[in-house]
């Protein structure tokens, strides 16, 4: 697909915590002059990404859905888990890589902050050999969750730790145990051992559950009285620091 | 000054890491219609926030230049100096408060996100029963650092842990050793502790420093040869986690 002319640059453009309006300046405007447009899905949805920026696009984009190859039936620890998610970001790569040597320029949606967590960065990983790559940073969800508290997540000299719920529970535990204040995502499933793992280190009472941060349906509410079952994948705890205060 | 009328609103609004185009499409919105626009400084500065928004505020915007007491003589540790910071934040909050009982909106500039570190927390738990108050969430300014390192920060479940360079040393170097991505801020004159407990935790050579992230006069670096001497306050330490990546 090589012109010999000017190489296209694939933007990985943040999104942000859901909310149009908290996407940056430069991700708007990217947007709304996008030719081509990139974002993951699981298969048979419309995908969150592609659903913040409704309305944003071009009529004239074309659009690039990346679907996620079923992966249910596969523990995540069997290697033909990572072989197979390996094998997808191969395909999506080429397919963005190609269009980036015939000259063309690429939007790639990425929900929440590019470099923090998510799937864009094994695109990143293997393209910015290959083609000019552009990261635009965004708001970060759990940025959203805890302006959705009302309440400041870090004082002073707090110290602040981000853990995946998806960890074992000893590890959350420790970990949870000697932080100031706490920020829980991917969660979902692991509820259960959340809410264990914040009981044994002191923290359960003073956490807060937040659900689709800044988008429709929010919901902030205390952990313990959040009931039972299980939550959504966008949902985060938040634990505030309590550090010095003038 | 109370009206009986409408009461205004108080906007905490994020102004993210620097880059002006790196702002919320609603704090853009909100500046470029301010009325009243309040930031904190340094005496005799033109303070970082004011500059950020520099050519966005309407010319008849009236500007309230919020300037910290010069507490250089006062150990933090001495309560005289939370005592001098607490007169303050006092005086602000009366400033803004008769503004919005008489009816105004206020658009206080808040470098980074307002609820994460920084002063604005500060006006806010002060303000927030008495006026209406809205915050908008921001792009951090460790966001900002990581994008400028070209590399995610976490991947899979890394544990990420935000440590403030004032802390004692070992409390740095313990949490620091058992974190596997690490972000240090307010680093300024405390380098030669940090540097310290990188490397009893071992992770000194994977440490990298950014100077100005997204403005003018940014720098990356490896911490290990970037030097001596005293860094700015607005550098940050970065080092990357390397979780599961298929």
């Amino acid at each position: 697909m090589s012109t010999g002319g000017r190489c296209g640059t694939i933007h990985g453009v943040g999104l942000g915590p859901g909310d149009p309006e908290l996407m940056s300046v430069r991700a708007d405007r990217l947007l709304r002059n996008a030719r081509h447009v990139a974002f993951f899905r699981k298969a048979g949805r419309a995908g969150q990404a592609r659903r913040i920026v409704e309305g944003l696009l071009p009529a004239d984009a074309t659009e690039i859905p990346m679907e996620y190859p079923v992966t249910t039936e596969i523990p995540v620890s069997d290697p033909a888990y990572n072989a197979a998610l390996s094998a997808f970001y191969g395909d999506c790569t080429e397919r963005l890589r190609s269009l980036a040597k015939a000259g063309e320029d690429v939007v790639v949606l990425c929900e929440g902050d590019p470099f923090f967590y998510g799937s864009f960065m094994h695109l990143y990983t293997r393209l910015r050999d290959a083609v000019p790559v552009e990261v635009v940073p965004a708001i970060t969800g759990m940025s959203g969750a805890w302006t959705a508290t009302g309440a400041p997540v870090t004082w002073g000299d707090d110290i602040l730790t981000v853990l995946m719920g998806t960890l074992p529970q000893d590890r959350l535990t420790e970990a949870m145990a000697r932080s100031d204040a706490l920020v829980v995502m991917k969660i979902g499933r692991h509820i259960d051992k959340v809410k264990t793992a914040l009981k044994a280190a002191g923290k359960f009472d003073a956490a807060w559950l937040i659900e689709y941060a800044t988008m429709d349906g929010q919901t902030v509410q205390r952990l313990a009285e959040a009931g039972e079952g299980i939550t959504p994948y966008f949902s985060i705890v938040i634990v505030h620091g309590q550090g010095r205060r003038p």
